[in-house]
């Protein structure tokens, strides 16, 4: 049973509350890191899994793209979608991101800004994604780091007695699978992969791997929000650029 | 000022003793990994970047090479590899593996074995490895694994009062460069680099990157050695297959 912490009411709402501040990790590390790997959209076709509230498939609306799919899980975001980023070249589609129904359609650029560690079939997912996509199309996708997710109970930061940070502390990290996470609400549930899992079952379904960024905060971010210094000691994300190989460098 | 800690008398006696012991780190780990993703040698030229004593050159010969340069920094490696490991298809050469001169030898595979976390010039060493291959010639290298390079002071499992090891304390992730470490004697300098560097200087410098394996125990090795079990909590190695980008593929 796949979860869908983005319909629950206290999740959805604390969410979207932080998403709207406009000071979070995803303004000032991800976000960044990310759209620097995107090449041109212009009059590029464009599938973004895990859209949410649909700002990522207007920014590519708004750098060129000729059209856009945006898929979530969550009926709360893709209500949200429809209202915030209507676009007569935007389609929405409710649906966990690994079960999409896409019949012939393929794009250019495939997009997931943090979803991928929701999912818990990694391999079918990149399978997927890689028959959606057009020749010499690029996938790029952002997902915890492995050092945030491998440690089981909780990830986190030792303190000292004065409530400094003193390290991060890492385990279980070649145990795959589900962790349980707390975030708003208990039993937030993530998916811990390998970076060899990440890396190697992208090259086998078909991807060239083409760049990896570990992101820090923006220059501009870091005094919004202090703490993300922290993410100099231990990336909170990873993020990697492919493209689909094409058939005849075999 | 490079390093030279294998021309340590003190470090030297102690590390050949460990390695003569055949209970190690690199019999249970570290070596079976690196020769799993080693495909065909047969009539292959190889070069081995960080020789040591020769043992994988012989390996080299041993299945099929047709021919093996072994290079080392430390003379002391390279006359136990002469008294070792002599081979009439295996030449030694003493000299840091950054500044080998090939002249315009070029070679069908290359292989570096926990020999890379010493060098400090990443990018330098990995344009040289790359001309110095042949046309679809493979590179394969192991090192240090980031998670064990980043801390600095030390890296090291955090105990608890009963001295069980709690978890692994991880910092200073994107802080690269020099770290000294203690192993044997104190001071002994290895170069922390991040994930996303290892591999996107790789592919940088015209290689395609084709496995990554973070390595745990084998099953044999680990009643002779319980500690490796730690290896799945996290892991000291990483080991990375890539071939030279083909020039008519761009």
């Amino acid at each position: 049973m796949k979860q869908n912490i983005y319909d629950n009411p206290v999740f959805f709402k604390k969410y979207i509350a932080l998403r709207d501040s406009g000071i979070t990790y995803n303004d000032f590390v991800e976000q960044p890191a990310i759209k620097s790997l995107i090449s041109d959209l212009t009059n590029k076709s464009v599938l973004d899994l895990g859209c949410g509230t649909g700002h990522f498939s207007t920014y590519c609306i708004e750098n060129g793209a000729s059209r856009v799919l945006g898929v979530d899980i969550s009926k709360n975001m893709i209500d949200e979608a429809t209202k915030r980023n209507r676009h007569q070249r935007i389609e929405y589609i409710c649906s966990p991101i690994e079960d999409i129904s896409l019949a012939n359609q393929t794009f250019d650029v495939i997009v997931s800004s943090l979803a991928i560690h929701y999912v818990e079939n990694y391999t079918k997912l990149m399978k997927k994604i890689n028959s959606a996509l057009n020749e010499n199309g690029q996938f790029i996708f952002s997902t915890e780091h492995p050092l945030t997710t491998s440690r089981k109970g909780m990830n986190n930061w030792i303190l000292d007695e004065n409530g400094e940070k003193m390290h991060w502390a890492l385990d279980n990290y070649q145990e795959e699978g589900r962790r349980d996470h707390t975030w708003y609400v208990d039993g937030v549930v993530v998916y811990h992969r390998t970076i060899s899992t990440l890396i190697n079952t992208l090259i086998e379904s078909g991807f060239v791997l083409e760049q990896v960024i570990e992101p820090e905060a923006t220059v501009k971010g870091l005094p919004k929000l202090p703490k993300l210094i922290n993410e100099r000691r231990r990336p909170s994300f990873i993020i990697i650029k492919a493209k689909k190989q094409s058939q005849h460098n075999e």
